[in-house]
């Protein structure tokens, strides 16, 4: 799989769901550019492009929550990552929590 | 949870995250405009705007593949829906994959 057979969306980056290879709990959804996914194939580590800082961001470099690389696929459209990780502390979020999906959207009563 | 809350896509979009509230397993992504996000809310069914066709799409309509939404989730920074839902006919892909993601990227050999 090369970057050039990937179908990137309107800001050129490529959306990766990010999923607990144990668990199974969603933990994220982060986005790639070219270097973020040669680095994360070279090393086996997750990184990013950090779309507020607009820049290269190996996740975990700073908190030590680095996510090993379990498994790598990619959607029938090649438009889509999915990676299941090795999530190190135990929690992908900068709030601490495991998952950044952690707030209910609450179904209106019928 | 209003729409007016959520934070959108370059597109205007919201990206959603569709997991088998049974099984964990990631089915797709897909992407909402107001109009899926407030149909899926009051149908309790799944609603996209495809992005290909650029309407709205009631997923399964025509396949009968209807996905019913157990749980709806926000993550952290407002950006990313996580459905977890019941998929009826036990396949979310085109394909007749049971999810979008079933091509692995092969990790360098090192």
């Amino acid at each position: 799989m090369n970057w050039s057979e990937l179908k990137l969306n309107s800001d050129g980056h490529l959306p990766v769901v990010v999923q607990d290879f144990e668990t199974g709990v969603v933990l994220m959804v982060g986005y790639m550019n070219e270097e973020s996914f040669l680095k994360t194939l070279e090393t086996r580590e997750m990184w990013y492009f950090s779309r507020s800082r607009q820049e290269l961001w190996h996740k975990g470099a700073t908190s030590g929550h680095i996510q090993k690389v379990k498994e790598l696929w990619i959607d029938c459209d090649s438009d889509t990552l999915l990676a299941k990780v090795d999530q190190v502390g135990k929690s992908a979020c900068h709030t601490g929590s495991v998952s950044c999906f952690f707030s209910p959207v609450t179904l209106p009563v019928r």
